[in-house]
């Protein structure tokens, strides 16, 4: 019998969710600025980054850190658990290039 | 500089709409029937579950197998590339029951 599983499930509700997948992917290479995701992106407004970021904050795989500065500048590195992300990320990656 | 990757913007196209990667999940237990496979995601109209085994076979992901019968019998399985994509979901499973 098939089954659904729960943490699949809660995967793709988060990762599945437009852009979230490639935010993830844009931070594998290191910290960024705002600007600089919204860049690699291309196509994404700065309203819907903006809320994708504090979504993947609220999750805890995304740190938003701020430097005080002047000037204060804000930047984005993966949390831990984005971090243990990165080898599946690859691994899709792989696949996908492989198979679609 | 972040990056975009492209085969990972494919893969979250395909996986990350709606129930994609959940049927997926569902049969990588073995080849179910559609009532079955309908069962196993609870809340899936027939008519999208329909239509995204229809994309998933296009993408050549799934197979739909005809058992001529009588009675005729339609079963779904994994196709090679949708086998080759299990690890990754196995992966991430385990990095959402350790990270969700």
């Amino acid at each position: 019998m098939p089954q659904c599983d729960a943490a699949l499930s809660q995967a793709f509700a988060l990762l599945g969710k437009r852009w979230n997948g490639m935010i993830l992917g844009s931070l594998m290479t290191g910290p960024a600025g705002f600007s600089e995701i919204r860049r690699a992106l291309e196509t994404i407004s700065d309203s819907v980054l903006s809320d994708r970021l504090s979504e993947l904050a609220a999750a805890g795989l995304v740190v938003r850190e701020v430097d005080e500065g002047p000037p204060v500048a804000v930047r984005y590195h993966l949390a831990e658990s984005g971090v243990a992300l990165v080898p599946v990320l690859r691994d899709l990656m792989d696949w996908a290039r492989e198979n679609l």
